[in-house]
């Protein structure tokens, strides 16, 4: 394991962080004290740490206790000096350019989100004021490309996939680069960074140089899942809840390619969004897709959504085994609705604010073990509720299985219990236990230790 | 004269205008009502009336009462509707890319203003607010390169300036452009224009494409001083004062053409700063400069600054006459030593943050006739005191020439009255009667009324 | 009058000028000795003298002797050294951008016909040979760009006209500009000047950043006619003829202003081509345009034309007189009418290969005095030779007048002798004489001495 | 395999094709007859069938016996209609950008070949002619780029080579494309293709958006060895001899993988020139490397070398197993020396006209029998004439394996027979037996039939 690290070093700002006020250097040079600083270090250590072969948060930041940056202001704006960092991010000496961008976009979005939520601008109880904020941490990162047409896919799926899975994700992107499709995922290894990786190569054949390839993530998770080398545009969301809803509304369309917990949690999401009334008319591409091997996987998602949520919300999305080609041909053609649905009612290509999003979507859920048990997990209640709460549940065992909060929680209480429904709980414990025989947990090579109960 | 207008005409935003909140524009869309509508419509005559050979606001503004303007939501950002817009402002049917990009910098600045002010994140009060406001607005308009080392000079002087004078200050402005050096003026005629307009050639003889012309303006003035074709750049800041501090925190130098009561007020807010005993380190290059015909006016400043304020004030100037390449030349120099100042300093290339500004130049100065009669002009005064009271004369005598506001005022009731030493009111009176004589207060051709009586 | 010198100073070559074979160096460094030398320091000279007021030949090459140009290979391509070159090329010791390029503009451009027509590639001879040569050079020279529709105006007129006159040619250029449409004129000053000064704030105020504002010279004239600072594509052709061919197939339209022997000498080669059977078909708008003021030069023109070759011969243009934005508007319209002919044709936008140019318009004619007396200008020739001889004998007065070779033929045999009809003498001659009451023939301030006689 | 064709297609030229005289559009129309138009349809072919797993040119061919493509005219340059080609190379109905790239890169090099062969510019029985024609057919191809340091770095090796040594390739690439070096090989598969996938990753992580990917080809080989979709720069050399030459002049660096025959070829070849006297100075950075699996081939090598040219001929590279680092930072090291010494000596950075190339080494080699069997392989001649002839040898088998022309000779004639001193024949024929068992004579899949025999 490289637990090299380069002594000292001095990076200087691109682009928008170079024009700073002094108000904004000043509440930066603070970040020296207190918390801010501390999720401030955290997330640069899992940017630097990029090459890792790891999903443990903790082990990660473990790894470099001595890791310190600091803030310093100079004539063209901010630089950083970064202390004992990982010898892997530098390159006989100096900064890799695509790290000391992503560097400069935590510290933007740590910043702006800190300055922000100070001054009550954004009223974040509220539904309105929770997606405009989400607007505007998108539009900070520089995500959107005047003129462009809707061209940009979003990609789920786990970081833990198998060999053939990979390499179908890779396809899969590479037939979405050739038609010109760009890519946002969750930026992190496996089925977040294949489509891109796929796409690089499609994007090159057609001599496209400025595809993007979006990564979004919040601070719980970018120790366990650093942005992977592709990604050219990083964003910090400030929770799961908010990257979730910048991924429905920022992206034209969502591929799902196999995963974990965080998938399953990632689908739930969108099912429940999608099944709102207001959103009957809304076009939107949702295609679940895998190599011929992954086939049953899909098989067993489908029957608990069927079983859980009903044939209903079966519709919303589409199954399509071992054909990349088509895959991309279909989002391809979905988005092409989605831009003529907008151009006709008048919206804006870049963000979709038409789709309604309730607010159990939205406020943050922690994963307490009181609020685990809490969850309510039964077949009769209205589907987005039970949507939700069950969207919930995935997302806590996600925290426990990579998150520093969650793994903790577990560490000195013990297992999540979960509990409602028998019929549903079989299902669940029944799902549940399929991924973690195929390793869709953790990465290969480490023992699942579950981190939940099923009480049936 | 040319009245013709267009029936009626949509243009699209382009760049950062294109990528709006919701929330943003509903609040564009709210312009619908109230009175930042008619701030806007007024703003938006004033850029379409780019050609006029007027600087009577009123005048300009009452040409076209049945012009209006309209927002229009759409796909991709922001539509306006022109009706009975100037007909200048079109070739063959199509708006001027100039002068759509004007109008729609006038829509972000208004939009900003109004809608930041609100928020309560700037205190207004506050002499780092308002400098922080002002930076704010700046970077929003977009002003800034990066990457740029200090090449900015300022150019202050009259919108009614003779031919000879005219041609002078394009003289300076062309080798000015031959230095690398960018221009920023108030963005009306005459002096405003001919530096950029010299400098544009300089700029083409050096294959510099990306040359600045940056205009700043106010909502009070913009309508007598309509932004010239060649400005790129355009901010309009709330009133004179931020106006003013935007020059001198922005510009890494000043030069002073020949001009009426707006010169005149320009040349004492700089003394008035740089005298402070804050700002006695601080390189800043300040020129006054004219062809030979108008030495004599300079002498004039001059004598009336160093009785006003004593020889001391002075020394902050320099006067070069009828050597365009040594003004260039010198400029150039003051502003390496502004750079070397700045590199040693560590601080920012692109605001000058460590200009010390005492509130009492940031302030607004509303010209009423009680305030404008209530200005303590005595000789005994400390200097910057003396400065500031000084400027608010020549500012509220600029407001009663020109201005909505002030031109109303003197409508209503009568010329102002502006009082205090004897000796420097005669002196003062002297200075006013001879820019009347040379024409200075208005353009040619029209009679000037005056608008002030020096009470002595 | 500056004869003020640099002593010495290396420029780099930039652009394609940087990537040469060892074979062009080394002909270049060959460059030292002989003939083409001489050529090439003279015509640099002419560049570096970019703002002399001046329009003699022989007085500008006699103004430097001391200036000399030599070559030297460097690793990233060849540089220039120039010694005692005028100091007006320089700004701060360093040479000017546009100045530098155009220097190496004639570096490539002799070079290049030095090389070429060594090798026998282009039979110079021959009609379509000779076609093909100057588009070579024109492409050499860089002047099209990729993907533009057809847009360019060639504008011709005097370099000595008046300053209604010169004012009148910048409104013409403007109202273009404002149109997207791009400049080509000869290259020097006057009305060669003008409409690129106005179509440079026309595209400036259209944010049209590409605009092409070309020069195409000869040898012979370049120092007479130096290159004005707008032009930012200089080529020179290698001799008149090859110039005139350049003009008509590269223009997309031609516009033409008052003028002297030059623009007469113009106006027959255009006439004499568009009059050929083969050409009728071919839309190609030509407009000669005015103040108020010239309105009787282009009388006299009119009525020269019909008298000589006809009222056939006038339906080819327009005269359109004091309305620069109707000018505008007829090109624009005409050009588009090209654009449909050659869409339709599917021939190409960028070189006129159609237009058919009989050899007798083609093949250099030396402006000896026995060629000149040997002209035919007789009213009873068919149309297109008449006006070849017409063109030719109005080319012999322009040698005479500002270039060196012309120059030493009349300082050494005294004035040139044109005969032919008497009526058409008498016509000629009033035509001529009324260019010297004019000064159309030589720049206001020196007095004409005529160069030749017509022997009526 | 994929047979399925596109019934017809036509695609417009792009960048400097679009710019053709009539004169070149008239010798492209002749393109429709004769034996140049049968080199263009197959190479064109060759590009289309960009992802075939196949390296027999002859069976490419074979499989589209209907693909054809035709010139036709348009306004803005030369269109080409496709009929019947392969369709992978088209993506719904659109050909691939990159691969319309290269279509029109072969018509280029295949006109300009045509064309400047037949005016007798280049005298190709000439050494300084060969070079020179050399560097035109590069300077065509538009790989260098203006301002650029020297950062290029050539890597050749087989296009069969098994999956760690492919990895291996990808990883040195990797670490090269970090350190902004470029990648130039042969533009095939294998070791062809891995170190542009590798450098492309770096590029990428480096935000190196004009990463050159320069693919030299010739039209003996391209249908074996299809240019791989990261190739940007597409350039045809005649034949081997050039296409050597411009890799050893183009290239400040070469990097040797495992291969076969032609990376024997290669290495003999650059060996012979380093050898000679003359470029004893020279600084020319030449590392083989592979995997640790992959050091007895270059043992192999090595001792083949020592013993065939003596220890001498093996100072001039340097052998590096198993450490992709290392391999990069050694290239960038020798590098810098090339750049400090053509600084020093003030020669080109884009083209190493210095390197002394022996004729023996230029002049084409047609691999007939009897040429095969009439080289001289006797270890007591000169090193540089013993290198040339046993290039040629390997030059032949390479012909015999893949060439159109070598393998119709194989099957006429029978195989190759390869005579010279006993010993050296032995060691010989052991290494070209080690080729085969490790199967680098032909793509895994295929059985090797052997093209030669070592007459003992």
């Amino acid at each position: 394991m490289n637990v090299k690290t380069k002594d000292t070093c001095t990076i200087a700002a691109r682009g928008n962080m170079t024009l700073l006020s002094l108000e904004e250097v000043n509440k930066m040079m603070e970040l020296g004290r207190g918390s801010i600083h501390e999720l401030f270090r955290k997330c640069c250590l899992a940017v630097l740490n990029h090459d890792a072969q790891d999903d443990d948060a903790m082990a990660v930041l473990n790894r470099y206790p001595d890791f310190e940056v600091k803030l310093i202001p100079r004539e063209r704006g901010i630089h950083l000096e970064l202390i004992n960092a990982p010898s892997q991010a530098f390159v006989d000496g100096k900064i890799i350019s695509g790290i000391r961008d992503s560097i400069f976009s935590v510290l933007r979005d740590i910043i702006f989100q800190t300055t922000e939520q100070n001054t009550g601008k954004y009223d974040l109880q509220d539904s309105f004021g929770l997606t405009n904020y989400v607007f505007q941490i998108l539009r900070q990162g520089d995500v959107h490309q005047y003129g462009k047409e809707p061209n940009l896919a979003v990609c789920w799926g786990g970081h833990s996939i198998n060999r053939v899975e990979y390499q179908y994700t890779k396809d899969v992107g590479y037939h979405l680069g050739l038609r010109g499709i760009d890519i946002c995922t969750g930026c992190g290894t496996g089925a977040m960074k294949g489509p891109m990786k796929g796409a690089s190569v499609g994007h090159a054949k057609q001599r496209i140089f400025d595809g993007r390839y979006i990564g979004l993530t919040e601070p719980g998770i970018i120790a366990a899942e650093a942005p992977n080398p592709i990604v050219n545009k990083l964003v910090i969301l400030p929770d799961i809840e908010k990257r979730l809803e910048a991924f429905v509304r920022l992206g034209h369309g969502i591929i799902v390619f196999p995963g974990g917990a965080g998938t399953a949690e990632e689908i739930l999401y969108l099912i429940g969004i999608l099944a709102h009334p207001n959103n009957r008319d809304v076009p939107f591409p949702f295609i679940m897709t895998g190599p011929k091997e992954s086939a049953e996987y899909f098989e067993q998602i489908d029957q608990f959504i069927r079983f859980a949520l009903g044939d209903e919300a079966a519709k919303f999305y589409e199954i399509i085994i071992d054909d990349p080609e088509q895959v991309a041909m279909k989002m391809t053609q979905g988005i092409e609705r989605v831009r003529e649905y907008r151009a006709e009612k008048k919206v804006s290509y870049y963000f979709n604010w038409g789709l309604h999003i309730e607010e159990s979507f939205q406020h943050p859920f922690i994963p307490t073990h009181e609020n685990m048990s809490g969850l309510k997990l039964f077949a009769d209640r209205p589907l987005n509720e039970l949507a939700a709460d069950l969207r919930r549940a995935f997302s806590g065992i996600v925290a426990g299985n990579v998150k520093e909060f969650g793994r903790k929680q577990v560490e000195e209480h013990g297992v999540y219990q979960i509990s409602g429904d028998t019929a549903l709980m079989e299902k669940l414990d029944a799902l549940l236990l399929s991924f973690i025989e195929q390793q869709r947990m953790k990465l290969p090579g480490s023992k699942y230790e579950p981190v939940f109960e099923v009480v049936k």
